[in-house]
């Protein structure tokens, strides 16, 4: 029989990057397409042992149906922490646990906003929100950003166009896909932006943690006096990605209905993990756990920008990331990095080209993402090593 | 500030049975109220062995991300199973992992349903699946149902007065909150009229394995040859349901769908424990566990079965149901169950009003639900015993 999809889930387009992804299943390729953390940072031995004594003591609390808003220890440890160490979360706010950032994203939009409203976002983006965002069919508005993030200049021009709009969403640190840091001073004036326009703030912040140089600036939803922002925060990359756990931070009335929101999604989050996780932050020096992962992305960050540096022939712009997992590089004008990521991928190697991230995939662009946190040393030199042969091949041949 | 919320949350508002639940709290309660599931059924030593192998063996994978579709081997072990035992899923059909049976009627909203299409249901239906139909501003339209499940010449009509109507949501076996078992020729009547009209079935079948009495019926699913019915199944009552992983069923163009629809909402559900519950129906005797879980269970039924025969003094109708956690009771003609549920929670024992199940909460409803699942024996005889008091002083009351 024939089926009639919804209108939400027909916009949602395969992209035309699955393609290019595909290849990262076959052997001998060399990925740089992931967003996947190093297995290296995951705690499995304290998981292991928290695990254990779950199993033997708290089994039947573990197992068992939970709230929607989630295990009340790790709410209140994470309250504590966010709150003591980063200044994240007044006493006006709450905090929910939610199944990954992802799903943060998805119950914002859910409670906040009808079809049809105007959400301002970075451009380019994460692909897994502007995707949450295009299912509850509302009009993206895209804003250029550089390595001090977001354009302030084109944001204001995009609220004065757009005074309609309900949402900005930005990922102030090492944004995915480009790797740029707000500056402070952006960081002000997007907040004062927000206020002129009534508008909220959804702040995505999964990498905030993993800074490797530069000064670590207060977040969005710190510098927030009004309840302006709803933070984002997730526990897949300092813990661990597939146990699917993140929390999110905002006035309690947000929270409230994201809680209701999210009971009719998934009525609460794994309740096994979120009590492992609870354990894990109450034994374990986590600020060196998160220490350590940061060392080991540092190194893995500085041998691609090395590598980069003596492959890439200066043929492609970049700015070494200060944090988070990507690095973007881009081509010299005119060139359209969707057709490099296609050479590069029939050598086996893949990046991915920017056009997947833009608020209009159909645009080009001359940028693409590397990944460094999964793939190893060998790997990074390896895999940057043919890229530079394809930059000159392509950059040469085009000109 | 103040926030305007969007619709579809706005509609959602707190049930006025919060407000009897709530006492469900307090210490010395008896909960006839919930619908968990025993915690000795939870094959917690089987869990705990698994989970220390994966940590040993398999924790890079178990804890990094996967893929939306859910952990291949527990897919083809499913599949398998299924059909093999059941005759659930057909050449063109396919199966995705979701988070918990409530995912997947949201996800099959997501895709298949647009604002302010018409939605038939059994009323009273599941709370949570009420909710996420009333979070996608459903047009919903109840249909009663009795012991033998959904009445068929109200969904005829019902289908002939919104012949609009996209999806007809049912719980054949075992309904929540009425318990009722849909007959074999209801199961016949109800995919023909699907046909004649054109509508999807959603299938959420949660309890079916666990049948105490009676012939066991085909499943819609297993009956349907033409790729119309959506079955929804939950590890949530034979493994557990704090991990949150269930399934779905279906013509595999609705499942691609379900699939893009879930990366948006979650991503994936908790890779490791789909990766325990695949270990744990590959090593062990998964049939001898359910048979264990139906013994538990049976023996619960027929303790407030047998309770209620002695205590209720005749005061309320119930049919024993053959299945599943809850046991429904109707009061006389004219009697309102929420009052006479609140004069019960003052005496601390919580069942809960048929009008939170009703398409229309503001509705009165003469029925109340009671779950024999999770209350001990002890508490079984004690609550019961209370419940008939009250029951003779609020019938009396009112005569």
């Amino acid at each position: 029989m024939r089926y009639s999809f919804s209108d939400r889930i027909s916009s949602l387009q395969p992209s035309a990057i699955r393609e290019i992804l595909k290849v990262t299943q076959l052997p001998g390729v060399i990925s740089f397409s992931a967003g996947n953390p190093a297995p290296e940072t995951f705690p499995k031995d304290e998981l292991a042992e928290i695990s254990s004594e779950i199993f033997k003591n708290e089994f039947a609390a573990a197992l068992q149906y939970g709230i929607s808003e989630g295990f009340g220890p790790l709410r209140e440890l994470m309250k504590s922490r966010l709150s003591g160490k980063y200044g994240i979360g007044r006493e006006y706010d709450d905090l929910i646990i939610v199944s990954g950032g992802q799903q943060g994203m998805d119950l914002a939009c859910k409670v906040l906003l009808n079809e049809g409203d105007t959400l301002i976002c970075e451009n380019p983006s994460f692909i897994g929100s502007l995707n949450a965002f295009r299912s509850y069919s509302l009009n993206l508005v895209g804003v250029p950003v550089d390595a001090d993030g977001m354009d302030m200049d084109a944001l204001e021009s995009a609220l004065s166009a757009h005074p309609e709009t309900k949402l900005i969403y930005t990922i102030p640190a090492f944004q995915n896909p480009t790797g740029a840091y707000m500056s402070l001073e952006r960081r002000h004036k997007i907040l004062e932006l927000a206020q002129k326009f009534d508008v909220i703030i959804l702040e995505d912040s999964p990498y905030f943690e993993l800074q490797y140089s530069g000064e670590m600036l207060p977040t969005l939803k710190s510098l927030d006096t009004e309840g302006r922002v709803i933070y984002v925060g997730s526990f897949s990359k300092i813990v661990s990605p597939g146990i699917r756990v993140g929390l999110a931070c905002a006035h309690r009335d947000i929270i409230s209905k994201m809680t209701v929101a999210k009971q009719v999604s998934d009525v609460h989050s794994n309740l096994f993990f979120q009590m492992a996780i609870a354990r894990f932050f109450e034994r374990y020096d986590v600020d060196a756990h998160i220490a350590k992962c940061r060392d080991i992305y540092r190194k893995k960050r500085d041998a691609m920008t090395d590598a980069i540096g003596r492959h890439f022939g200066g043929l492609a712009d970049f700015t070494p990331p200060s944090g988070g997992l990507f690095l973007w590089c881009d081509l010299p004008a005119g060139y359209d990095a969707a057709e490099f990521c296609s050479l590069c991928s029939r050598r086996k190697v893949v990046g991915v080209p920017g056009s997947a991230f833009l608020v209009d995939e159909r645009e080009i662009s001359g940028g693409f993402r590397l990944n460094f946190s999964l793939p190893s040393f060998g790997q990074i030199e390896e895999g940057i090593t043919i890229m530079g042969e394809c930059l000159k091949e392509f950059i040469g041949a085009g000109r």
